[in-house]
């Protein structure tokens, strides 16, 4: 399993994704699910992934061929779309392109193979968006109403966010409630673990403006779990 | 969905149910899932279902008959078993059969039908127990590293019991602890709602100590909510 998390504010994008991948609970290995790619000042998109392996590695692989292609175009580099719109297009149609390829071999084994993606970025002269892109390709948006998308187990962190985020939370709250979101959700399901990759595009800023990743002995975050901890523990006794 | 949960302390078993059912969206229905069986100073036995409500309604119809059937023994009532494992198996035994049955005449529909139960109680001369019956008819039984058990729409609720309940934690906070776990579950699935069935057992009672309906519009547990939703945005702003 997995667990990405996309927040669409007013300030900007805010980005978090595990990096645990398990075929069957003794075969775990760590894999990075957030790909970035910018062009600092024209355009900045991050994409984060979900699902079957071979899936998602297939399909950014086949999408940074097409990035690198001498010949590219508008049509068939993310690169050079000509904007946030077309490049959720392309990657929904590179998704359902491979997972059909994959399909065919895996029903020959009675096995499925699926996999989602969160694609998130601005490009110059448009406004940031934030898209979930499904296994068939489709996609939806995040929208004020809705400021987040989730990919993966998504159960166990949604509480936190459906209670602190609104399109106007300010970046610092907002990588406070993601953190705190992927923290309950590693709590309760052993396929999502960590390190966590996390990424930050202020608003018009055109570049990823944040990116680090938060090891297992990070003390910060250690810090932040056991304080939350303790004042979920405190909210508890305090109400009648 | 369903959400019912189960938590077996030193101090008495404490059992909440939700009582939507719904076949599709347009199709939603209230029906009790909390079943109380008591024959004070003797034995008293609570039984909560999720999943299909004709498997659930034929379990429970015929688990009372065999306890008002004029021959009933120990093998066969509930009510005269000697003590809870026997309770456990006799209830597993027939949600089982009743599985199957309905099973048969699903399949040529190629639809599906499964169910699960917590079943609880004490048995004069024995301990309270409290066991998780699966479709299948066999059972997991809580301990005191896990004192609580959960059916239908599990996740949400998780955390907070996690936190909070060990086999310590006394009546009063346990009672907190699954209003606030059934609150977190209402809130983010729509086919988890209200009203709820409440049962404390205390331990060694032999009878059921506290039963209750809450209402959708009661207002101790609205204040509760209200109170829990402020109590986690407050601890949200207070940690760094």
């Amino acid at each position: 399993m997995t667990y990405c998390v996309g927040l669409l504010l007013n300030a900007g994008l805010v980005l978090l994704s595990d990096t645990r991948t398990n075929a069957g609970l003794d075969n775990i290995s760590t894999y990075r699910k957030m790909f970035t790619f910018e062009e600092p000042g024209e355009r900045v998109i991050v994409m984060m992934t979900a699902g079957n392996l071979s899936v998602t590695q297939t399909t950014i692989a086949r999408l940074t061929e097409d990035i690198n292609n001498a010949d590219a175009t508008h049509d068939t580099s993310i690169m050079k779309a000509e904007n946030m719109l077309d490049v959720a297009t392309m990657v929904g149609e590179m998704l359902s392109r491979v997972t059909a390829e994959t399909k065919m071999r895996m029903d020959r084994m009675n096995q499925s193979a699926s996999a989602s993606m969160i694609v998130a970025g601005q490009r110059k002269g448009g406004r940031m968006r934030l898209f979930l892109i499904y296994p068939e390709g489709n996609f939806i948006e995040a929208t004020d109403d809705t400021p987040y998308l989730q990919i993966g187990e998504h159960k166990y962190g949604k509480p936190i966010l459906d209670r602190v985020i609104s399109a106007d939370t300010p970046l610092e709250d907002a990588r406070k409630a993601v953190l705190l979101s992927m923290d309950s959700t590693l709590r309760s399901n052993l396929s999502v673990g960590m390190p966590l990759d996390m990424a930050v595009i202020e608003a018009d800023a055109l570049r990823i403006t944040e990116q680090r990743r938060i090891e297992a002995n990070d003390e910060q975050f250690a810090a932040m779990s056991a304080a939350w901890s303790q004042a979920l523990r405190d909210a508890f006794t305090q109400i009648k």
